[in-house]
């Protein structure tokens, strides 16, 4: 079945902070969306290119030589490889694209970390 | 170098119709841009997913057998194989997710198709 997925609805459906939902998945790879609000751990990603776009409000990220400040209707690649820190001084609403094997905390096994995700 | 990509400012240098620019790229992916009016041909992509998100605006996507009507914050996969035509009736902007290898038309020789795409 090919369904739309309005995204307004999707974030509805998600309560928790810093918990990423599966949206869609296509070439190996997932939409997910997630809330985010406080600092999340500095991490990165060998092997995955990780895409943010903010939906609405506003995301810092944190890189160790300067910091990224995403506002609705923005998005940004980070390479693999590279460190960063996501921060939500208010709770921001963001769209990842990323390959399916992805962790959301990276090489960082914190209380954070999440896997075996649902789907919104 | 990482930057940020800001839609409004990337969509604000697009002024062809069906002509897609490349807004980012990852693990093999595309985050290319484009704004629709009218019709386009009927085609598919025998080898790539292709994810479709109204940034602004509506899009019809047709299929074969019903008619996807996508808002502003919607989105929908189309799987690999499945025909479609999108089509709309105001100017739409839309950011699609897809392979490098993607074209536009898929397996359709169209004065629509567009290769070696620029960037925004």
């Amino acid at each position: 079945m090919i369904e739309k997925v309005n995204l307004g609805n999707a974030f509805a459906s998600i309560s928790e902070h810093w918990s990423p939902k599966i949206a869609g998945e296509l070439n190996g790879q997932q939409v997910k969306l997630a809330k985010l609000k406080g600092g999340f751990v500095w991490h990165k990603h060998d092997q995955e290119d990780e895409l943010f776009l903010v939906i609405s409000g506003e995301l810092i990220i944190e890189l160790r030589d300067k910091k990224l400040v995403l506002k609705e209707g923005e998005m940004v690649i980070i390479p693999k490889g590279v460190e960063h820190k996501p921060v939500a001084e208010n709770e921001v609403e963001i769209l990842l694209f990323e390959p399916i094997s992805t962790v959301n905390t990276g090489e960082v096994n914190s209380d954070l970390r999440k896997e075996n995700l649902d789907w919104v």
